[in-house]
C-alpha cells in the first residue's frame, strides 16, 4: 500500500510522475502529491483524493527533468491535504515521499522540535525530512544514510534536494523500491508498474540498501557505505497487461481473465506421463518431499481463503495433517515449529507485511518456508527457501480474483505431486490431471452466466445483510465470496461454514437476509440441503450456487446460478467465478468505485 | 433443540406437561402441542407460538393422566399449527411426539401413501404414527420396535395409544430421552429439567433402547427385544438452579452467576502443593499424558471459541501443538488421526449433534477423545473416553455465557497440568494457580461496571453493524463477542482478527459502523492500538475494552469500559464479561426475547 514513483531524465518530469501515479493508484488513493525540482525551488503539489483530482490542479508551468511522486493509503493521520506526500524540511529544499511507518517517530519528533523544528503534519513520515536536513552537510546521500540509522519502522523512501539537482536517493527496509535503468534516463517506484512504460529493465533494491541515482547512473549501497553490486532483472509482460483493454475496470478484465491466468499457472507443471505435478522451484528432493509430515500455509485475507482449500485438499490426498492460519496470528502467538513441517507463505504482491514477518520469524525458528507469490521478485519470493510463482499476470484491482484461483491452481498442482509420491494411483493421478487441465475451459463457461448473474445482482443488491454458506471445500470459498462483496460493495456479508448457522448466526436471518449457498454435487450436498432448509423455515432467501440440472436445489432456492459439472474436488474453481461476478455487479448497481474500494489499497506493506 | 415430556401418574397430566415444557421451552419454542389420554379419545392441543400462547388455549377440562408433550425447533417443514407436534395416525389412535431428523421419510412417506394413508403435516415425524399403526396389532412397544427398524435418521420419541391407556413408549436414536422414577408415577422427557420438580431420580436411556412406562414400572428394551438394566442416577442440582432467582431472565442470571461457575469448576482441580492441575476423569495416566504430541479440540458456536482460545493457550504454555477446528467441518473431511494425538470434544449440552458425530467419527479411526461437557449424564459425557465436567450448573439460556468462562476454566486447568508436566517451573506454575483462583474476583469486580456497559448499550444499540476486533487470545474472544450481539440482538456484528481488517473488512467502517477493540496491557497491545488507528482514520466508533488507567487507549477510542489488571494470558475471563452484558443491553434495547432469540434454539440435536 502507498506507491512511490520518482524520475531523472531528459523528459518532463510532471507528466511521468502522474502517470506513473495513475499506475500506481491501486496502491492507495487517500491522498497523492508530488514534487519537482524547479530552478530556485522544490515545487510541490498534494491534496487529498485520486490522481484524477491531483491532475486538475497541476499547473502546465510545472517543468522539470527530476521529482518524485506519492499516493497514500492513510496510516499515522487522517486523510487530509497536509497529511499528503511529498513531506519538505523547514528550508523547503528537501523533499521526501515514504511508504510504510517510523515506530519511533515520537520520540524522533520530541528531539528534533527541542531543537526547535516545526512540525506540519500529523504523520510519521515528516520527521524523514527534517532529520535529513539535521545532518545534511552537502551530501544527500550521506544525510539519508545517517537520518535511516536513527529510524525503526519500514520503509521506502525516495528523497530530493534543490541543492544536488538531477538526483534523487532511495533507501529500502520492508516497503519494496525498484529502479528502473532507461536509455539516458533513470526511475525508481516502489512497483514496477509505474515505470513499465519506460523500461523494461530492472533493478530490486533489498532491505538496508540505499540508491542515489541520476540520469545515467545509480549507485547502491548499504546503510554501512559498502557499494553492493547488483543484477538487472527484465520484466516479463508488457504495457497491455496493466491496461483494462476494453474493459470498464480492472476487476471486471481480471475476473475474466482467468480462463488464461490458471492455463499459465499450469503450464508445464503437469506431468501427464507419470501423473504428476512438477514444482522446480519448491528446490526440494523427492527425498525431502517425502519426509514431509506436515504442511502448514500462512497467509491474510484473500490468499488465506487459498490456502484453506490448499490445506484441506492436502490432507484429502496426500494424507498430510495441513492446516491454514492468518499471518498476523501466527506470528505473535510463538507456534511450535516442528522439524518435518513445511510451511507456504502466500500472498500476491509476495510484500504483504503480515506474512512477510511471519515468514521471517519462522524462518528464525529454523522452518523451512515455501512461497507462492504471484509477484516477480517481490521480497517473499527473494526470502524464502522456494516456491512457486503463480504467473497470473499483474494484478491491479484491490479486490483480488485471478490471483486468488491462481494461488487455487498452484495447491491443486502440489497436493497432486504430494498425494503421487504416497497413496495415490496412476490412474487417479491422470483422472485428476485431465480435471485440472479441463478447469480453465469450466471456467470460460461458467463466465458466459454474466447477464444472469448481473440480473440477480439487480434483485439483491439492495439487501444490508448476506450470508454466505458452504461446507468442506466449499467453506473457505464462501468465507471468499463474502469477502469480495464486503471489499467493493461495502455491504456486510458474511461467510460461515453451513453447518454452524444453526449454532448461533441463523439469528440474523430473516425475509430481508439473503442467503448465498454454495451446494454442487458432493458428497456433502444433502447436508447442505438440510442446511438451506433451515433457512426456508425461516423465510430467508436464497441463492443456490448448483450443479445444472440439479431440480431439487432449484425447488428450494429462491434463484440458483447453475455451474458444470467437475469432479466434487474442483468445484472451488468453478463456484467462485460467479460470487466474484456477484460482488461486482452489485458494487456497479451501488456506484462503488470497484477497482479502489474504500479504505483499501493494495497490497498491504504494513502491519 | 426440541423438548419432550410425558407423565403417567396419579395428578392431572395436563399442567404437569405445560409445566414440564415451559422448562424445555429453551430448547425450542417455535410451535407446542400436548396430547393427553382420554377416556374415549387422545386430545390433541397444538400452536404456533410458545408454551404460554398453548397454555392460552388449553381447556380446563382436559382431564387425564397421561400424557405426552413438544415443543419444537423446526426443519422440516414451517412453523405452522398443522407441523407441531403431537402427531396422529389416520385412526386418531396414536400420538407421537419426536425430536430429532428421518432422513428417510421420503421413501416411508411414498410406501405408506401408496397403502392410501393420507398426510395432513409437512414433517418428516408424521411418518411415525403411521408406520406405528401400520404395525400396531395390540402391543404398542412391538410395534414401536418395528417401526423404528424401518427408520434411518434420529429420534427421541414418546408414543401414546388410546387402547393402551397408562402407558407410554418411548425410544432414543440420537436424541436424549431420560426416564424421571418418581413415587407412584413415572416421566419421561428429553432433558432432565422438564422433570426435576417431581423428581430426581432418573435413568438414561442409550441409542437403540426402548422404553415401556407405567405410572409404576419402566421396561427398557433394545430394538431386538432383549431387556436392559440400567442405573438408577439422581440428580445433583436442585429447582432453583433452574429457576430465574429475581432476574429479568435467564441469560441475565447466569451472566451474573460467573464468579461462582468459575470457582465450582475451578474447585477441587488446582494442586497448590505441586503447582499443577488436577483433572481424575481424564482417564490417562501421567505417563500417557507426557506422550501427548498433539491435541485437537472439536466444538461448535461458543464452544469452539473456547476451543480456540484453549488451544492457543496450551500451545503457548505446554508448546504442545494445539489447534480447534469446527465440528461439522471435521466430520466430513476425512482427517489424518494420529496415534499420538488426543482430541477434545467441547460442549455445554454433551448432545450437540455436530459434536457427537464427529466424535464418533474420530473414535472409529481410533482416537482418544475426551469430553468437555456441562450436563451430567449426556451423551458424549458417556461416550467419551474420559473428560471433564465443567459444573457450570444448568444453563438455560440459548445464548451461552456462564458454560463459556467454564470451559475456558478447565482449558486453564488442562493447560497448566500440561504444561507443568514439560518445562513449566514450580514457581511459574504456582503464579498461574495464583492467578487462575484470583478469577473469580476479577470477573465481580467486571460486574460492577453493569450500569456503564448499559449506558454504551443506550448509545450504540442503533448501529446496524459492528466489528469486534482482537488478537492473540483475544481474537476468539472478539469472535465470541460478536456471536453474543447477533445471536440476541441481530444486528450483524461480525468477529475478526484485528490484524486482518486491512486485508478487506476494513471497507465496512464509517460513521456508522463501531469497532468494539479488546486491547489489554498485554504484548499486543501496541499493535492493536494501530490497527484502531487505522479505524480512527477511517472515522470508524471505537469502543475499547482496556486496561484500567490506559491513558493511551482512552484518548484514541470514543468510549472504553476498563477492567482490573491480570496476568496477560488471563484476559479472556475478563474481556467477555463487558461483551456478555454489552449484547444483552443492545437486545433489551431493541426489546429482543433474550432468553428465546429468534431462529435459535439450545442444544442443537440436530446437524
Amino acid at each position: 500500500m502507498c506507491g512511490i514513483v520518482g524520475y531523472c531524465g531528459p523528459k518532463s518530469v510532471t507528466p511521468i510522475l502522474l502517470d506513473g501515479l495513475k499506475r500506481l493508484e491501486y496502491r492507495g488513493y487517500d491522498s497523492a502529491g508530488i514534487a519537482v525540482e524547479g530552478s530556485d525551488a522544490i515545487k510541490v503539489i498534494k491534496r487529498t483524493g485520486k490522481i484524477q483530482d491531483l491532475r486538475a490542479i497541476v499547473s502546465v508551468n510545472l517543468e522539470g527533468h527530476c521529482g518524485i511522486g506519492h499516493t497514500r493509503w492513510a496510516t499515522h493521520g487522517g486523510v487530509t491535504d497536509i497529511n499528503a506526500h511529498p513531506h519538505l524540511d523547514a528550508s523547503g529544499k528537501i523533499a521526501v515521499v515514504h511508504n510504510g511507518i517510523i515506530e519511533n517517530y515520537t520520540a524522533l519528533k520530541a528531539s528534533l522540535e527541542k531543537q526547535g523544528v516545526h512540525f506540519v503534519s500529523e504523520t510519521d513520515s515528516e520527521v524523514l525530512p527534517h532529520l535529513i536536513a539535521y545532518y545534511y552537510q552537502g551530501d544527500l546521500e550521506k544525510a539519508v544514510r545517517q537520518a535511516l540509522r536513527q529510524v525503526k519502522g519500514t520503509y521506502g523512501i525516495a528523497v530530493i534536494h534543490l541543492d544536488e539537482p538531477g538526483r534523487i536517493v532511495g533507501a529500502r527496509y520492508g516497503s519494496p523500491l525498484v529502479i528502473g535503468v532507461g536509455d539516458g534516463e533513470m526511475l525508481l517506484a516502489s512497483d514496477v508498474t509505474a515505470m513499465i512504460a519506460h523500461t523494461k529493465q530492472v533493478v530490486y533494491l533489498e532491505d538496508g540498501e540505499l540508491v542515489s541515482l541520476t540520469k545515467d547512473t545509480y549507485t547502491i549501497t548499504d546503510l554501512n557505505d559498502q557499494q553492493v553490486d547488483k543484477q538487472v532483472d527484465e520484466i516479463q509482460w508488457d504495457l497491455e497487461a496493466i491496461e483494462k483493454e476494453g474493459f470498464a475496470c480492472f476487476m471486471e478484465k481480471e475476473i475474466f481473465e482467468q480462463p488464461e491466468s490458471i492455463a499459465r499457472t499450469l503450464s508445464g507443471r503437469l506431468d501427464l506421463e507419470y501423473a504428476t505435478g512438477k514444482l522446480g522451484g519448491l528446490n526440494m528432493t523427492s527425498r525431502e518431499l517425502l519426509a514431509v509430515k506436515r504442511i502448514k500455509i500462512v497467509a491474510a485475507g484473500t490468499s488465506w481463503h487459498a490456502g484453506l482449500v490448499g490445506a484441506y485438499l492436502i490432507e484429502t490426498l496426500a494424507r498430510i495433517p495441513a492446516s491454514a492460519e492468518l499471518s498476523s496470528e501466527l506470528r505473535y502467538r510463538n507456534s511450535v515449529v516442528e522439524p518435518d513441517t513445511i510451511y507456504f507463505a502466500v500472498t500476491q504482491s509476495g510484500e504483504t507485511a503480515d506474512t512477510l514477518y511471519a515468514m521471517r520469524e519462522l524462518k528464525r525458528k529454523g522452518a523451512r518456508v515455501l512461497g507462492i507469490c504471484n509477484v516477480v521478485g517481490s521480497t517473499i519470493a527473494r526470502e524464502s527457501d522456494g516456491g512457486v510463482y503463480t504467473h497470473a499476470g499483474p494484478e491491479i484491482a484491490v479486490a483480488s480474483t485471478k490471483a486468488f484461483t491462481s494461488q487455487l491452481a498452484v495447491f491443486y498442482v502440489f497436493a497432486l505431486l504430494m498425494a503421487r509420491m504416497r497413496d495415490m494411483s496412476v490412474s487417479a493421478g491422470q483422472r485428476f490431471v485431465k480435471e485440472l487441465q479441463g478447469i480453465p475451459e469450466k471456467v470460460r463457461e461458467v463466465l458466459k452466466q454474466r447477464d444472469h448473474i448481473q440480473a440477480l445482482a439487480k434483485k439483491y443488491y439492495k439487501a444490508r445483510d448476506f450470508l454466505f454458506l458452504g461446507r468442506g471445500l466449499e467453506y473457505p470459498v464462501a468465507l471468499e465470496g463474502a469477502l469480495k462483496l464486503k471489499e467493493i460493495s461495502y455491504i456486510h456479508a458474511e461467510g460461515y461454514s453451513a453447518g454452524e448457522i444453526k449454532h448461533g448466526p441463523i439469528a440474523l436471518v430473516n425475509e430481508e437476509t439473503p442467503s448465498v449457498f454454495l451446494v454442487p454435487r458432493d458428497y456433502l450436498r444433502e447436508k447442505v440441503i438440510s442446511n438451506m432448509k433451515e433457512i426456508k423455515a425461516r423465510k430467508g432467501p436464497i441463492i443456490a450456487l448448483c450443479t445444472e440440472g440439479d431440480a431439487e436445489v432449484a425447488a428450494i432456492a429462491d434463484d440458483i446460478i447453475p455451474v458444470p459439472a467437475v469432479d466434487e474436488l474442483f468445484y472451488p474453481f468453478i463456484l467462485i467465478i460467479p460470487l466474484q461476478l456477484f460482488a461486482y455487479f452489485c458494487a456497479l448497481e451501488l456506484g462503488r468505485d470497484v477497482d479502489q474500494p474504500r479504505n483499501l489499497a493494495k497490497s498491504v506493506t504494513v502491519e
